[in-house]
């Protein structure tokens, strides 16, 4: 049995002990949402995962995809998977009816992806992309462009990618070079190159609809100039028949450390002049409709990188557990039985801290996407624009911690293992390298910090960070009244007030010297994700504690003790350190501000 | 050019500016060692490692070795690399003229290793096991040994290894089942299975030479049982002529995520009862004879993840020069022209980061090395004593803190190139999963963790504990003498009292709780390791002050300023975090050892 199995566990804790998903569904757009309904979809999502998704995992890595000059060769089993994945409705099921969707709230959408990348992240990087692609079409395109592009995306067909990056600009999206040119017939002609397109090209699907970011023609320089566009691979004509190949062409495949089963590709768009492309929108708008796409991608990236620190985590404890290692320090007795390495406290501290980083962030992630549902419920729009805020706010931690820390869990799986951790005839050194990808793409971790410091905590005067305060002192509150043990609760309720000093001396500064209040925001990052992720432990704490009050038998009270001693690692372990990180931050530490070039 | 150009002149401030290694060499048998005899290795390592191991670095690792059933087949180059690293004399070096050596002090030789390491890591390890193994020949061998043996390791027609680990042991040794069965003759024959063998076997030299750990038949349980051999691949006549095959089979190669150019190999030795080997020294006292091995390996180790950090380096600082992207935020007109990445904070906090760990562990590799010289040259034995105490103590940081942090540098060299820096078109990616290798073999984080705090400090009063307190106090003396800025001395000193009252908590729990006293040792490990690199960085700051007094020109000047604000960001942003390490390791956080293994 595979850690699919254990997983439904952790998904069911999440949905329904601490996000309460049957109360926050019910009443509304998606009361037919029952726990049974729930249920039946994610026990789909971990079926389809378990045989069609978890079985190429090693051989799609060991097998990477190969460009002949023509035609991009897959692993042929992906192509099955990619048709069993479309045919559970899983590319669709967000959508509302009138879209050939079942209008699933995201809450729960997220929880079946979970098992998707759990099996098989690299191979997910197709379905997550062909939904965002769709879900920007649905949002801004016309109905004949939704009627073209999107129903063949939401079945499968098609699928879709985002053209941002370009060779010259990496992060740097104001500086996108590539041109649209408009036609008489109100279509456009694009000309430029773009580089670590995911999905770019592959032999799965029958088309690509490749999102891409260019200039039309004498539009104003910077972010904004930028407009959308919907360019496939395929021509498609008014009827959906597709026609001949569009003027995109794949100049090469970038081979990646993990990650392999997506393609990463360098397109050259128009290279004879005559590449068709439709504007999604109003010109010019085009980079606030892509974030858009960016956020969702950013909440995948990070469930993406939770699924694979737990998948290491699973992996690293069972063998621990079957492994006979040594003798503990007081042991003298050398004709003693060999103990488990699970008995040895430092291998216990590994899983420890894989446990605490995992669950921890799944719990940041679910409860990001159960933002994503009460936005979609909320009465009113001011209530809305609040909750988007804390939403914004949150997304920049939602990418980023579960990059860093799955990534830091899955070093903690190989070294549980030793020497068999580090040989590929093991899983655990792929979930290492294909997790490195996610401190990367989709924004890189000081990307994010700027993000967070410099955008998501001072916008409409500070009003969600004030929010995420409030919600975290009420959750406080909560624990405290259901005697979560003080040494979950106060740690917490002591990091709001230093958050509050932190962000206030580094915002203060920004007036008189931007560049240096915001050098140090990716450790303001790494700040803010202890805080933020030590609140979903006590969120988590609050609940095992309020499920062993029901006096649960067995392995199932084990499991809640489990989740109240991960919370007490977090609060003694890694907590800890945003005292010194407060320090840092609010001495403006300037060793690498100050360091010149020359000096290197 | 490569980065081994600009290693050059580290290497020569460490020598010289740091060591002052005229003045360690002078007058004693070291005395030939002047610094044209030093410049002179030191730039034929640097030569050879450029011509002969640097340009197969990349394809060595795309080819890795295969095994046919018969012969394990490498890269034909490396064949060529092995003889000009043996005919430049580097596998004989630091034996004295009787075993055909040049008395080179390890201080020297461990910086002419570094072009190697530097240039490739990968493919280094069979010179680094011959070289141990070769010693403990030298050490503990008969004179007929040495003859048979020895010589044709340090000509290069043999190779080593050190054959410790058994499937169903790993990091335990006390558990080695392999057993020796005395011969008529006087030989012994042994039978077991050996794994994770580095270098079991290759096809670059006509023989190997494993040394084995074994149980003769009869000896006592546990490590007190355990005896050494040479066991060759090839029989060796008495006259050195090689004889047929030992019987020692190749059970298959394992193939590993990084480190491919070494081959890892799974040994049977006695699978036909006719496996020849000859006991080294006497017998059950192996595992001691093996820890001299072990503790050079480590040092070589720890230099080993230092070069790789040190190559990540110099590559992600030229790609940050190059590269123009983005601007900063104080920069709001988007028609200026793009920056080079270097000046982004963000990025040079990933370099200086880069350069701190790497020079500042490249020191401590140096460090160690000198004491080797140092013990040497010590006139009584008491003294020698003392100084092996030091370095003992050292050994596991030397190992531990450059591996760990050696690939947080390669981590954070990724980073400064972006997805660039994930695809294999460039090297750092490689150099990441090199290095993943160095926290695990010749002892894991948590063996060296338990050897530091469970033995070195303990050992004799814990009077090396002491001694390093005083060297530390004396160069904190120095150095404010020398008017090293109080940012650098300070932090230094106040250490010096912390790590006093840590041990002396910990290693007070010992007698009442070894398990819990212990539990937290790899935590303590890294604690050590800030508190000596700072040590190190206050070394260096002084050098560096010294040296501009005297008023250097240039990128000299620019060189030292450099040193002196990686001092400072070591101090401001590393050091800072053994505040929260003593917090916790002197309230026994215990949420790990406390964890029940049916909570997990």
């Amino acid at each position: 049995m595979s850690f699919l199995f254990d997983h439904m566990r952790e998904v069911n804790f999440q949905l329904h002990n601490v996000l309460e998903s049957e109360q926050a569904f019910s009443g509304g757009v998606f009361a037919d949402y029952t726990p049974e309904t729930m249920s039946a979809f994610l026990e789909t999502a971990r079926a389809v995962a378990e045989d069609h998704y978890l079985p190429h995992y090693q051989t799609g890595d060991q097998q990477e995809p190969a460009f002949d000059g023509e035609k991009v060769h897959l692993l042929p089993e992906l192509a099955d998977a990619w048709r069993a994945f479309a045919d559970a409705g899983f590319l669709s099921a967000h959508h509302d009816a009138e879209h050939g969707g079942m209008h699933m709230p995201q809450t729960l959408n997220s929880a079946c992806m979970s098992f998707f990348y759990g099996a098989n992240i690299s191979f997910s990087g197709y379905s997550l992309l062909t939904i965002g692609a769709g879900n920007l079409i649905r949002s801004f395109g016309t109905e004949d462009q939704i009627a073209r592009f999107l129903a063949p995306m939401t079945d499968g067909r098609f699928a879709g990618t985002m053209a941002l990056t370009e060779p010259g600009q990496g992060s740097a999206l104001s500086d996108i070079k590539t041109t649209a040119e408009l036609q008489p017939d109100g279509s456009y002609r694009l000309k430029g190159h773009k580089m670590f397109i995911s999905g770019g090209d592959q032999s799965i699907t029958e088309n690509i609809v490749h999102m891409v970011l260019a200039r039309i023609k004498g539009a104003p320089e910077g972010v904004k100039g930028i407009s959308l566009f919907i360019c496939p691979k395929v021509r498609v004509g008014e009827d959906g028949s597709l026609g001949d190949r569009n003027d995109v062409a794949l100049a090469g495949l970038l081979h990646k450390m993990g990650y392999r089963h997506t393609t990463s590709t360098v397109l050259n768009f128009g290279e004879n002049d005559n590449c068709e492309a439709f504007l999604v929108g109003e010109p010019n708008r085009g980079l606030s409709y892509m974030f858009q796409m960016m956020n969702e991608a950013r909440i995948n990236v990070g469930l993406g990188a939770v699924m694979l620190g737990l998948a290491g985590y699973h992996y690293s404890l069972n063998y621990a557990r079957e492994r006979q290692q040594g003798r503990l320090p007081s042991c003298k007795d050398p004709l003693s039985p060999q103990v488990p390495l699970v008995a040895h406290p430092d291998i216990r501290r590994l899983l420890l801290a894989q446990k605490a980083y995992g669950e921890g962030a799944l719990a940041l992630a679910l409860y990001a996407s159960q933002q994503v549902d009460r936005i979609e419920l909320a009465d009113d729009g001011a209530e809305k624009k609040r909750l988007l805020g804390l939403l914004d706010l949150l997304t920049p931690v939602v990418k980023s911690y579960p990059s860093e820390y799955g990534l830091e869990a899955n070093k903690m799986a190989i070294q549980v293992l030793g020497g068999s951790g580090y040989i590929r005839e093991y899983p655990v050194e792929q979930y290492y390298r294909d997790n490195r990808l996610n401190p990367i793409h989709e924004g890189t971790e000081g990307i994010q910090g700027l993000d967070l410091l410099g955008r998501k905590v001072v916008i409409d005067g500070g009003a969600s960070l004030k929010l995420l305060l409030e919600c975290i002192a009420e959750d406080v509150r909560l624990a405290s009244e259901d005697v979560v043990g003080e040494e979950i609760t106060i740690p917490v309720a002591e990091s709001l007030d230093l958050v509050g000093r932190v962000t206030r001396t580094l915002t203060g500064k920004m007036a008189e010297d931007v560049d240096l209040a915001l050098a140090n925001a990716t450790l303001y990052l790494d700040f803010m994700g202890r805080v933020i992720i030590a609140w979903m432990w006590l969120r988590q704490a609050r609940a095992a504690k309020l499920a062993l009050n029901e006096e649960p038998e067995g392995n199932q009270a084990d499991y809640y003790q489990g989740k109240l001693q991960a919370a007490r690692y977090f609060m003694g372990r890694e907590l800890t350190r945003t005292k010194e990180q407060a320090n840092i931050l609010m001495g403006f530490e300037s060793s690498a501000f100050e360091m010149q070039d020359s000096w290197f």
